[in-house]
């Protein structure tokens, strides 16, 4: 039987909404890479009623209490003597943390004040976790049958404590291990996914399978346990291979981090560049692209044709086409792609033009969005009706655009 | 006596750590501009055991209920029974919302499948909130003298719709009224501007002012409690203008969505258009710029100059300042502005170029980014450092870019 854990994120600043709790995120995925189920998190102020509280509800439900936050100098720092408290532990000074502390202070030429000795006040019978990363030591101990960690708030101390301190603490608690497979599916919405895939989803306890709504696009998460990562690895091969399969092309990856990562992959393997010419998605295609460092191997330019003189002189989009077919036209984003693709001398070019609102007719509404795809292969163009705001409708497009490239390259219709 | 509230997340993905709570950020910053004290926010997954535990726990211990997530169409979406069922609710169809959806099934010409409908189920009595970011409805009700809101779980459907369902919502039941006025700061680091401004930060109880930091920005939010908005906004003013006053041209705006919004405004009113040059922001200025609607007034489009042929193929960057100077100079940026004003024959041409890594030298470090900005009174260029990771450099050198565009038009040094 796995051990679960609750995360007690411990700061009012996080109940004001000044900043979100990537802390509790960061050690839940060290958790799941521990094998251990985290079913709760809470966050609590800086109030000791309210933290004991929450410490007694955690305790009846979770095997171990992951604490963040409170550990510091100040008054309001009071995570450690209402835990302990939860747990009849008394809090007793740590000489070498205290030390610690002083070298500290003394390496900035600070005096330190009467309230840091506070820091090295801790549960009597605790492990100390050294903090590398600040003046706070973290700590965990057992008590009941529970455990509990304690670690310091700020993120650039709390994620590193716990990845080096934490773990390794809790590693020797689980005999589990966990693998994830993230398979990547574009083109098929969530509903419909689940609709192929559901009485495979429900006879599979182990490994499971989570579908993720992404933006326009679905991950699904096959997670397995053994006692291995090699036996839980193996687990997941032919529940992959299965999802492969039933979902065919519109598996673009798995394991991949995103469209335009599979997208970078492909070009880089076959020794192409791309270029591309947006209209509607104004930058945000180049932008997604070159968000992936090294990219340059591949992505030569792009233009970001925002109005018809720019289409007509740095893209020679003939005026004809553009008077006679529009800028939202199948015609235009014919010559956007060809053209781009020559200028930028690419391999590859591909064009976006459409409508993502304001500014629709009758015959383009808003969402209608034409796509072209030019190599030496020849040129092709498409049309696509998306929903949503402007900004999905962006999103959306730029998805689109990419996976138009994949099947371009991979010669699927 | 003001309400208390607690947001209850539901969602497996955020206790595997896929994501952080920042629904729960959001939230949380817009029930502190309504004066509702946040104590908790529980995380809990998809799971209706452990929903109903985390329901009846947030029943004893708050006013309000909000909840995100688990309100889609497959099986794993059980927010709404499991929460109506707490408060001894039956969901029953809401035709308004069942039509809603499949109009959107309907424009995407996509058939929606049966799954779909339970989207429409809602708890009986419940104030409904179309959902215009997403298909899933949200709603409020009230029961037992606690009140309770379901919202969506994506970020982008949930942030919109607690905005501008669940606040005014939450408003009618508060007798005081808040009003939020949205002070925006560029170029002063959060701590920098909190020295600035503490002792009239410590000295004023209402109008409360809040600072956020943002991605390389600061907001400060004035909010003022009174008996009418009128009166509100009025105590909101003289703060405001202190606050302009102590900080200069560093405020950039008042009441604006964002550093872009300011630009437009102010291309927009002076008539004057605008295109852009990007190295190595890669589009991302153009992509920012062109996500707010109507802009094709004043841009005109930019080019993303990824590799030195592009940039003098067409940005006609001279060959000999790329070799003599290196791609990353503020030659190179002095021509990317000029030219990409001239051949866009825009008023105004902005260029980026800058090392956001991997590829960094001794005498360009990752970080290093060169500005030019260039306009009928001439071209300039300008050199920044940014720290932080390729993301961060990249998101800075856009803010760095937009706010030379700002002080270039209003000649503020």
């Amino acid at each position: 039987m796995s051990k679960t854990a609750e995360i007690l994120s411990v700061g009012t600043e996080l109940l004001l909404g000044n900043i979100a709790n990537t802390d509790a995120q960061e050690i839940s995925q060290g958790l799941s890479e521990l094998g251990i189920n985290v079913y709760f998190h809470t966050v609590v102020g800086d109030n000791s009623e309210r933290i004991r509280q929450a410490c007694e509800i955690a305790k009846s439900r979770a095997d171990i209490i992951i604490t963040t936050g409170g550990l510091g100098p100040t008054y309001d720092d009071i995570t450690k003597e209402t835990i302990a408290g939860c747990f009849g532990k008394r809090l007793v000074l740590h000489e070498p943390s205290l030390e610690r502390i002083y070298d500290y202070f003394r390496r900035m030429s600070i005096t330190p004040t009467k309230n840091n000795d506070r820091q090295a006040m801790l549960p009597e019978g605790c492990t100390v976790f050294q903090n590398e990363w600040g003046t706070a030591p973290g700590c965990a101990f057992e008590a009941g049958g529970k455990h509990v960690v304690m670690l310091p708030g700020p993120p650039r101390e709390c994620v590193p404590m716990f990845r080096n301190c934490a773990m390794p603490y809790l590693r020797g608690l689980s005999d589990a291990v966990l693998v994830s497979r993230n398979v990547r599916v574009f083109g098929i919405g969530e509903s419909a996914v689940e609709d192929m895939l559901h009485d495979f989803m429900e006879s599979h306890s182990n490994p499971t399978i989570a579908p993720y709504a992404k933006e326009g696009e679905v991950l699904l998460r096959v997670t397995a346990k053994a006692e291995t990562a090699d036996k839980a690895r193996e687990m997941t091969e032919p529940v992959v291979e299965e999802i492969r399969s039933r979902l065919g092309s519109a598996v673009y990856g798995v394991d991949v981090g995103s469209l335009e990562e599979a997208v970078f992959e492909l070009l880089k393997n076959d020794g192409l560049t791309l270029a591309a010419a947006e209209s509607c998605t104004g930058g945000m295609l180049a932008a997604r692209i070159t968000e992936l460092p090294g990219v340059s191997q591949i992505f030569r330019g792009s233009v970001c044709a925002y109005s018809n003189e720019v289409k007509a002189d740095i893209l020679s989009v003939p005026r004809e086409t553009i008077e006679k077919y529009g800028a939202v036209s199948e015609q235009t984003a014919f010559w956007m792609a060809e053209n781009v693709r020559k200028h930028l001398k690419a391999d590859i070019g591909v064009s976006v033009t459409g409508v993502a609102g304001p500014g629709a007719s009758e015959a383009k509404p808003v969402g209608m969005v034409c796509f072209g795809i030019s190599s030496e292969k020849g040129t092709k163009t498409y049309t696509y009706r998306f929903g949503g705001n402007r900004h999905r409708i962006r999103v959306m497009s730029v998805n689109r655009a990419l996976d138009i490239i994949r099947r371009h390259v991979l010669n699927i219709e």
